[in-house]
């Protein structure tokens, strides 16, 4: 089986690469910025060149790499390899990455969405690890998801399972980006954070916040880390949000009835503050039998989550591709 | 391949069993007393000669018969055939239903619970048929649900996947039996809609409802049957209720991306009068994308979808088992 394998975290500002070894340990790994306002080519360019670097950082040789996983946000089939839109690169039309990469870097290249990714890496060595049914949420911006059913990374048409982001968890509530109201995003995410602790502020309470408020902004880190200092006014922030992320979180563990439920991302490292009204949350609104068998764990792998998980992915299909019945 | 398979359908009061051609046509059934209050051997023995009557039935002989499916409410282990506990049989606990059924009727007998059957029914023989990606809900008392994902039904922990009925779609709905608020069922499952109904009733609008009211109660069926004769009242509860429906509806459509969402069960016979209020929450709720792919249909095989589908089951798993490379 692929010993070394390489994986690639192209986000909007840089193409990161990593050769990762069979456990999971990154053994060298560079970055390119991605260029995301110029043509395809030249992004693919620079993911090759961060590759070649990583490979090098490790001591190691081309020759040595078994495939390559590449992980983005948009929409792709991942059976072809070909990206049909990627947000972060609004050139981009039907974009052959597997073909190309595979022929430049000369080992099967395969692509995958950027959540899945994150989901791939805690599945196979991070806080999913052992587990056959799990959910991941990368709370952030907007809220990510991926499932894990019996051992198999769920796809779907063109890799589309997993929007959990715009579930309506309230029919009347916050207005979303998206044009809906109390998508679940829009009750918990970044810009609910930044909007409850504005009212909170703008009704007068005392807060360590204001200065923030002051100096021009808000901020989640900001919410968390008053938080953490004993702040009332932030501490509501979480509880409030905390309770918002629980319904999903609940309404996820219903469905789907993980043995482990990942929670990633930026607005997770608020740590304890934020999980303990989120647990309770569940505590109440899952159904006890889902309730018992779901851990709810947060996500080890930090920002290595991507290129950990896109390695992991290349591992598995090749694994896939290689036996003498795959379904 | 299993060419003739028997398809059991448990219920409260009745075994139902049918004997069950490769193409999903019943060739004769019977029906035998489910003894729920007896000791578990009664009803095995019930659901045996219920599956002697059918093969009897259609002029076949038991040695022609290649498998036997077992579709029941409950918690059960897939693998070994043991129903742990079922909601219709208050004495069971730890039932061998497939090696006793097995060994009496001497072919591998498979259990399976009840709403998943359904969807064995549907996808193989009925609504989702020719789909890879399905979802199919039932309304009545509850909400059931059951995914197929890439081709497969997903099981979880005990065929636990698919609890639907308990995910919140109003933090602050009415009530449910479970004791939460704002489960989707209570907000639009069967005691709902008389609810509606009621409540409407009692601020003194003219319904043609009102003669039902008086006689004892109102009734979903009577709801449907007044709203299809043009009644307001009627058109108002269906209306409300379907909104509901529908938000839980674009909630699995954004997170299980299906191109197929079948809508069976006795409420789903409200028909477009209902299902209208439904597509239009879902045009307005659902992303986009996923939108796009998802044909919402009604049920196809009505009360037969559970006997067919146990019958499609246990073929399936008859196909898995005979495969070099089983996953």
């Amino acid at each position: 089986m692929a010993d070394l394998v390489l994986g690639v975290d192209l986000g909007g500002t840089n193409a990161r690469a990593a050769l990762v070894s069979a456990d999971g340990v990154i053994l060298g790994q560079a970055r390119r910025p991605s260029l995301q306002d110029q043509p395809a080519p030249a992004t693919l360019d620079q993911i090759t060149s961060a590759c070649r670097d990583a490979v090098a950082a490790a001591g190691k040789d081309l020759a040595s790499v078994a495939a390559v996983g590449i992980g983005l946000p948009g929409i792709m089939d991942v059976e072809t390899g070909v990206c049909f839109w990627s947000p972060n690169f609004p050139h981009w039309k039907d974009v052959p990455i597997g073909e190309t990469i595979g022929a430049a870097l000369k080992a099967p290249a395969f692509i995958l969405n950027d959540a899945k990714c994150a989901a791939m890496g805690e599945l196979t060595h991070g806080a999913g690890r052992g587990s056959r049914n799990m959910v991941m949420i990368t709370l952030g911006t907007g809220i990510g998801g991926a499932f894990v059913v019996d051992g198999r990374l769920l796809m779907g048409p063109n890799g589309s399972i997993g929007e959990v982001g715009h579930h309506t968890v309230h029919p009347q509530g916050r207005r979303c980006g998206c044009g809906n109201y109390g998508c679940w995003e829009a009750m918990c995410a970044r810009d609910a954070i930044i909007e409850s602790a504005e009212r909170k502020l703008q009704s007068g309470a005392p807060s360590t916040l204001r200065r923030a408020h002051e100096r021009g902004g808000v901020t989640p880190a900001a919410v968390a880390e008053g938080a953490a200092g004993g702040d009332a006014l932030c501490l509501e922030v979480l509880d409030e949000i905390g309770f918002y992320i629980g319904l999903g979180v609940a309404n996820l563990i219903n469905m789907l009835s993980p043995e482990r439920f990942v929670v990633g991302g930026g607005i997770a490292q608020a740590g304890d503050l934020l999980m303990e009204p989120v647990r309770r949350t569940v505590r109440s609104r899952a159904v006890p039998l889902q309730q018992a068998t779901a851990a709810i764990v947060m996500a080890e792998l930090g920002d290595s989550a991507g290129v950990v998980g896109a390695a992991a992915w290349a591992r598995d299909r090749c694994r896939d591709s290689s036996q003498p019945n795959p379904r």
